[in-house]
Parts: C-alpha cells; structure tokens; sequence
C-alpha cells in the first residue's frame, strides 16, 4: 500500500513513449508485496505506465460496499480504461457480491483470456508441450442467466448466442493470435447438436478465419476437443469458445499443467480491460517474501502488449524464461530434481530484473508483433438485415394428462382455419402425429402451429391465436415465434419430425 | 454371422437360472469375431442367456433402411428389451441416420453408464488409480435440439431440466453404485450459475441421496470437477451428471484413461437396455483375428449384472482382470516393458475362459451385489402438483434501436393498469430502468412485466397485452410467463436487477 514512492521514477524512464494510464489494485494477503516485485521489474523493464493506485477488495468490501469497490472507484476506471489487479480477499459471510462480476459487466468485458504453459524441465508437468491460450466469450451464452420454471415439473434456461457477440470474441482471439506470435487458433462448439446457435459460433469463426490467411484454423466439437485437451495439450496454440465450454476447459488447462502459480488472466473489453494471476491472496503466507510473483508478472507482460508496448513486453517475458531456466525458483516451483536457488518474492524479482536483455536458451523465447494496439471496437458492428417473414408459432403448454392425441384434439380448433396444428414434441422428441408408444412425457409440451396456405402472419395475428386458446382453456405458459430469415426457417425441426 | 451352434448349449449350461432373452447384433467389421468370443466366454462363465441374433448396422443401411434397422427387428427388440451389439459401420455418404440415436429415442434410454478403468501396471496409463463410472442423462438439456433464430443478431436453444428425468437419472446412478459395490457418487453442475434448471438437478440429487444413507456423496462445479477428474481421475467412483456436461467429461475420462479399447459403454432406460463397446467396427483390421474382445466383454458383464446375474458377472469380470495380470494381451495393449504372452481374440477368449473361477492378486477383485435386478420404473412417477400462480410476463422484442429508455416509452402504455413494465435487460443485463451506458446491446430485448396490484392474471389477459403490443407496431418473438410455484418465484432475476 506504500507504493506510490517509486512511480516518478517510472515514468521518467520510459520518456520516449508516452506513458500509459494504468489504475493499479495492490489487492490483500500476498497482493501488495507481489504487486511491488511485479511493478519494480516492469519498471526496469521499460515499461511507461503512469500509474494511479486504487483501492479493491477487503478493507472496501469491509466499509460497507457490497461490490468491494467504492463509487469514487469507477471514475478512475473510466479514465484509465486499465487495471493491473492483484488479488484479493473476500470477506466471509453473506451480502458480499462478486468484484470480477461487477467489474466485468460494468466495463463490458467481453473476453477472457487464458494462457497455460509448461516450462519442463523446469518446472514440473505431466504435460510438458503445453503453451495453450484460452479465449473465453464472457458475456452471453447460458451464462446471461435467463430462467423460468414452467409448470410443476419442467425448469428452462436460455442459450442465447449473437452474431455482435460471437464476431467480437472470434475477431478477438485472431487479434490475439497475431500480435501475440502465435500460429494456429481452433474453434470449440457443439454444431452437430446446436445447429442454430452454435452453428453460427463456428459459422462466424469460419469467416473470420478467411480475413486472417497467415493463421491455421481447425474446429472441435466441445467433448473431443475438451478430452483431447485434457490428454494432449500440446497440440492447442489458441482455442477460441463459447462461455459454458471456456470455464470448463479453461479450468482443465490451469489443472492439468500443474503450475496455477504461474497462470496470467485478462479480461477484455471495449470500455475496459483488467490483469491479474489466477491464484488467490493467500493470507496465510502473506508478507513473508515467500510468494511466487510468476502469476501477476506474467499478466504485466499481457497488459504490456494490449497497451501497445510490445517490445518491453518480450524483454520482460523472455528474461522471466531465463530465470526459470536457470533454477531460480520460489518454493511453490522448487524442481522435482532437487537443485536450483530458492529466493523469496523480492529475490524473484532482482533475479529476473537481472537478467532483462538475456534471452531463454532452452525454452522457445517469445515474441510479440510490433503492431499498433488494436482496441476492440466500442461501437457495436453494422447490423446485416436479413428479410424476416413470421410463418408459424411455438406454444408451450402446461398439461396434466399424458395422452397427445388428447392435447392435439383440444389445440387444433384454435388454429381457426389460420394456423394449422402440425405437430407436438415432448422434451423435443415429437409425440403426435405417430409418435412411440415409449416416449416418456413430461407435463410441458411444445405446440407447433405452421401458418394456413396463403396466410400473412404478424404479431395480431399470434396474440389472437392465444386468446382463443385461453378461452379454450389451455394453460400456454410461454410462445416462440417461428420466422424464416432470407428465407432460410430460423427454428430446428423435432427429433422424428 | 455363424453363431447359432453353440446357442443350445448356451442355454442347457444354466438350466438352474431361467435363461434371459437377449438380441444380439454380430455387427461388422471386427464385430462377428469379438461378438463370437465374448459369447464363448460369457457362456463358459454361466450365463444364462437365450439369444436371437438380429441383423443392423452396414447390411441393413445398404437394404434401404435408413437407420440402420429392419422394421421387424423393433418387434424382437421389444420383446426381449436387452440388446448386446457389436460396433457398425454407417456406410460412407449422406441419407444415414445414427442407429444409436434412433435406438436410443425409440426405447427410451434415458442413461448413458460409461465406466473407465486402469489397469496399471499391466496396461499403459498415466493415471493409474483411475476407476470412474460416468452416468450421464441422455434425454433432455440442451440436447433436445429446441433452437428459435429470433432476430437479425440472436439465435436461442432452450435447455430443459425436468423433475422426473432428473429423478430417473439420479435414482438409476444411486442403484447403480448399490448394485455394482461401489460407495460414492458425485453430482457435477453448475447451479451457481444456472439456480433453476440446475439447482433443481443438485437439489433432486441431495434428496434422493438420502435414500442411500450407505453411499458417499457429493457435488462438484462442473468446471471445478471437469478440471480434477482430468488431472486427478482417481479420486472420483460414480458421477452422474446432465446431457451436455456428461458428454464432455465421459469423453475426457475415456481419452486420459488410455484404454479406448478395453471401455464398455450401456445404454438403459425403461423399455430397452443396450450394451456394447465404446470403440468402433475397424473394418482395416477385421477377420485377422487381432482385435481386443475386452470392451464388448466388459459391456456382457454389465449387461449381466443390469439382468440379474450378478454372481456369474463377478466370475466373467475377475477371471477377465487375472487374465491381464498374467500379461496376456492382444496387440493393441502390449506392455511399455514388454513382455506377457501376445494372442489373438480367440486365444485372449480361451485364456479367459481358462481363469474362470480364479481371482485377481493384485489388481482388486470386483462384487456384485446379489440384489434383485432393479428395473427402471416404466411409469412415470406421480406428478407433485404445486400452488401455481401467474405474476407477470417477459416479452422479448426484435428492435434495432440502441436506446433503453425509447423502447420503455414504447412499451410502458400497452400495460393499460393491468402490467407494469418493470425492467428491461439486453442478454441478461438490465439496462433500464438505471442501466450503465458502456452496455453492448443487440436488437433482442426482454421486456419485463409485473402484474399491477390486486390484477389476477391468466392466459387471456396476457393474450390481450400482446395484441395492444402488436397494435402499437411492438415486434415481439416471444414470451415467458413468470410464475410462482407454492409461492417460489419461477423466474429469475436479470443481472443488475
């Protein structure tokens, strides 16, 4: 917390490039004293960061904001549009709401990025190929957190997926990829099963990809790529995803290779974007010069290069490699093999500070583009209007009984000769016409009404529809309209339809 | 395809025990061999069965049947209900449908038991503890394939979570630890974040699990448990979990384990039970008498102890296990070291048969419980009816402006003292009233409205606020009705809100 002495120093240093505002979080437990190795070593790095300290976390959460982050906060975010931010604790006990929450919906971070690497011999892996970097959509996705139980027995949640959204995240993984040196980027969906949703994942990926003619691509489907994830790392360079699928694998990557000392984090948005390690503040060991300061380095040199100072970026990281390579370890990474020199936090630091000019001569160095930052867009994309027609309806009924043929009795008379009733699915398996004898149902059932032959449909048109399906007594509980799209049916048909 | 000899004497050895009608499908490729030699060991073992052998698979799609099944066949397979077949081949090009899928749908088999072993040291590994048995709902989620394009820049699938499948997969994981000794199951989701659809998984899971006061139990975040049982595999017994997550990880736990050829997989459900082997037909290598029988062996024990013959299942698994200590192998799982005894399928056939009787000395000998095979129930359970009351709709709109405020002035007059409009969100996110300016918005708006105090609603009401919406040029796609169930809000809330 008693930080701010060095920062004039810091800025005189890097005079040629004009320094870039950071808003800094010392953060609680291990924060402070890793945070100051970490800043010390970007300082002698080169780095020109004009740093404002702001306050995160307990000693916030513990004056009553619920959020750990005081509404005076905000404004230095605002400004900076940067925060370098070491962890920090959350109180014990209920009423305490998520920071990284707050912080990632107030400032629309769209993207989170995960590298994991394995610096074998060094540092000890089952896996020691890996240098994997996960690019996670973080806003949309199941994760929008949209719920509704339906009748006594069936509970939904929505899967919302956009074309902005999907475009942003994809777009930002192949940026990612190029200025950070990396070759290959790979697509994770489920578009043999979500043919609409997470076909325009890959959809869009496969767009994308044609802008970027340097970079190889592949496309997994989520369960062979997670497993081929978790049994071989080293064929991944950058995976780009959907939120479900990013947590998890983003979770099995860190695990796997047996280093979440050493892990970086970013999130990334248009209005914002925020570095730290993954681990946590650690109180236990705090203030004992024990902690690893890897993590939270490592997130400096990504924010290096998203604040367009890639060329101190890759003096820091390379002489980081150098480091490990020559056995200087804190106790977290002491070498299975015995042998090495143990240091403390501070030690860490002198050690890699010591070697800034020198580069790996084991591990692949790195290197990042000289390209100017590229800030993803602020304003949302162009939106591409397709010609929608409204064809048909979706009604979901709550129902008591078991018999479709019943239901399909009592729904068909509504369609008043504008709507047909074509066809009813339980749990998406299609019940009547001809439906098995076999099928389990449940008391939710969706109800497929197709406009009659030369009906235009609109949105009167559907709302007179359930007023006489009110009026017949059926107890719809939710509509999905059915819309075609330049022609092409914007709605998945049912499993025997 | 030449099996029908020994079938008499098959059923002459268990005269004691009535003999349980079985189809079974030779399959193709290496299928006619593996089949041939698992029978001949099941049947050295004591199994009393009366098979009918059926034809699927390459013949039958080749005939013109597109799924793979002769429609005569449905009538064996309803009768006998159990279903031990040999791995396929869907011939190249388009037309085919998955057999699995379409046996799956039409028996009903709402469960997916994949159990995966180590055999260290005596089959390659590098997780030598691992012993997991995966029990993954195959029904509903996100796999019901119910997908709405709904406006230029948003797609939607709906992931449905119902009580009574959610009891079924649950109930059958419990007896399936019962039944095959094991003491532990674990529950993965992902109910921080999904509290309805699965929170009532988790919370069906912490009901039942009462029931089994002699089981361990219990539950992991799926990104948390996903990452520990790819790094640490060992520590997990049974897991049951839903469609999307336990096809990521029975995926994953297959991959790590290093073993796809010894891995059985079955498929259960109320009016069919299917066992097979998770590898596929190898037609390079079929007919050569090189193929490993041990995954369709694997998959007989199961489908023995699924009908009530514990005790020669035990017999049949442990002379299986002492047949790999004593290092007979086929080809595809020889040693690291070297060494062991290399045969061909039906030599590793007679050296099984050869152990029956004996025990494994190092590798832990298995247990079947001798209870009384436990039929998934065929009715549905009674349905628990709660006090249900309709409270307020969400109303998503297809609108391409970006300002909140302008679509409330839009929307707010067609409550007409009936609803209040009381919030809108944009993927999830409120953004009005009070909603932040860095907000992303697409052209898909959930507009949220509460009944006004003492309004009873119902379908009609809600019917009636659609047509003034439609009459004031509001393009709406879709709507939820929000309800209470016993005074529980069905609903949850956006974030912000």
């Amino acid at each position: 917390m008693t930080l701010l002495a060095p920062l004039p120093q810091f800025e005189a240093t890097a005079q040629s490039v004009r320094a870039v505002p950071v808003a800094v979080a010392m953060g609680d437990g291990i924060g402070p004293e890793i945070m100051g190795a970490c800043l010390a070593v970007l300082h002698a790095g080169g780095a020109a960061l004009a740093i404002e300290e702001i306050e995160l976390g307990e000693t916030v959460y513990k004056e009553g904001h619920s959020s750990g982050i005081a509404p005076a906060t905000w404004d230095v975010l605002r400004r900076t549009k940067l925060l370098y931010k070491a962890p920090i604790t959350t109180p014990q006990g209920g009423g305490y709401k998520s920071l990284n929450v707050t912080l990632r919906k107030s400032l629309g971070m769209f993207a989170n990025v995960r590298p994991t690497g394995a610096y074998a011999p060094f540092v000890t892996t089952k896996h020691p190929g890996m240098d994997v970097v996960i690019v996670r959509e973080n806003e949309e996705d199941l994760y929008a957190g949209i719920e509704h139980r339906q009748t006594d027995e069936v509970y939904q949640c929505l899967k919302l997926v956009s074309r902005p959204g999907t475009e942003k995240i994809v777009r930002y993984a192949f940026e990612h990829a190029r200025r950070n040196g990396r070759g290959k980027v790979s697509c994770f969906s489920k578009d043999n099963i979500m043919k609409l949703t997470d076909g325009l994942f890959h959809q869009i990926f496969d767009a994308i990809a044609r802008e970027y003619p340097e970079i190889e691509t592949d496309h997994w489907i989520i369960d062979i790529g997670a497993a081929r994830l978790a049994s071989n790392p080293g064929q991944f360079d950058v995976i780009v995803t959907g939120n479900l699928y990013g947590d998890i694998i983003s979770d099995i990557a860190a695990e796997i290779a047996g280093s979440v000392g050493l892990a970086p984090s970013a999130n990334i948005g248009a209005h914002g974007a925020m570095f730290e390690a993954i681990h946590g503040s650690a109180p236990l060991i705090a203030g004992r010069d024990v902690a690893n300061p890897s993590g939270l380095l490592l997130a400096g040199v990504m924010m290096l290069v998203h604040a367009g100072q890639p060329k101190v970026a890759e003096r820091v990281h390379n002489a980081w490699l150098r480091t490990i390579e020559d056995g200087v370890h804190t106790a977290d990474t002491a070498p299975a093999a015995g042998g090495g020199t143990l240091v403390g936090t501070q030690g860490f630091a002198d050690a890699v500070i010591a070697r800034l000019g020198q580069m790996p001569r084991q591990l692949a160095p790195v290197h990042y583009a000289d390209a100017p930052p590229v800030a993803p867009q602020a304003e949302p994309p162009a939106r591409v209007r397709a010609e929608k027609h409204t064809v048909g309806i979706d009604v979901f009924v709550h129902w008591d009984n078991h018999d479709a043929a019943e239901l399909a009795a009592l729904m068909q008379p509504s369609g008043a000769g504008v709507l047909d009733l074509t066809m009813i699915s339980n749990r998406g398996v299609k019940v009547w016409p001809g439906g098995m004898a076999e099928t389990l149902t449940t008391d939710h059932w969706r109800c497929r009404y197709m406009a009659c032959p030369g009906v235009a449909l609109n949105p009167a048109v559907l709302a007179e529809l359930q007023l006489r399906l009110a009026r017949a007594g059926v107890a719809f509980v939710k509509t999905e309209h059915l819309c075609t799209f330049d022609g092409v049916p914007g709605f998945s048909l049912s499993q025997g339809q």
